[in-house]
């Protein structure tokens, strides 16, 4: 069974599909650096969406995300943009947690599993 | 291959099962808040039995745990709790580090992934 | 299906293999504590390579990494240990934050999920 790489450099890969299931790597604002977390957060699921159709996959397939935020102050800012992102009966198990990010300039990260299309 | 939720609202499903593998949420002591970690741990660790009896699997087919705690201080407090709760010979791997959790109330949160009774 | 566990303790296994996964448990530098990120990081790297030989699957079927530093400013000299590891072509999909660890004699914490090998 085959593993595919997409957007691989020498650290890491954004989409790693294997048996079924995408993988894509934590997704940090680089379109929206420094900008309000709601902004932040619309960048990142603009990109996942992007990712996930590169893999041949959507939104409504995404099983598991893993959400950090930089101060948990911002939860309520974060999920109103998650909440209209997500499609209604398809939302994916999640974890929120605090936590500092590879760069002061991002205040949201969130790293999500799919299936393949179903 | 069908994805099958449950108790799922439109930010997060608290059970996901796909593939032969039964993905939960991060979860916290709803029945709990604000009480000691021990006690954040119990409850948290009876809703994990519920949810995987739910989705046809137990404890003894977890294969990963992610855990949360607000304060690294409380690991010993709580791994007094998880360790009497594994299934002796049936350990799943497990990450524990700190963090700030969703609301001040949670001190503790437990994610796991489950492979569908083997 | 079965579920195969290796190094397992009342607390956890340090591997556990699944319908082709190989999950590892949350590594920390147990050969290297107290030292320097680069120095924790190449033990770590070197016990991951070990464990996932054990389970017949090696780091260029790693698919998923996440990585915790408990200084998020000693990015760059994880990183460098990292990349140098990486087989070229094959980096998994990664997430890294910041987060205190179980032992302050611990900076640096990796868990990764790998293929068997195809």
């Amino acid at each position: 069974m085959s593993i595919e790489r997409r957007h691989t450099n020498q650290r890491m890969s954004q989409v790693v599909s294997h048996a079924g299931l995408v993988y894509l790597a934590g997704q940090v604002a680089s379109g929206a650096p420094g900008e309000s977390v709601a902004a932040q957060t619309e960048d990142i699921l603009a990109r996942i969406d992007e990712l996930l159709a590169e893999a041949g996959s959507d939104k409504a397939t995404i099983l598991t995300a893993n959400v950090w935020l930089t101060d948990i102050g911002t939860f309520d800012e974060f999920n109103a943009v998650w909440d209209a992102w997500v499609p209604a009966g398809s939302a994916p198990v999640r974890a929120c947690v605090e936590a500092k990010l590879a760069a002061p300039r991002y205040t949201v990260e969130v790293m999500v599993t799919a299936a393949l299309k179903v």
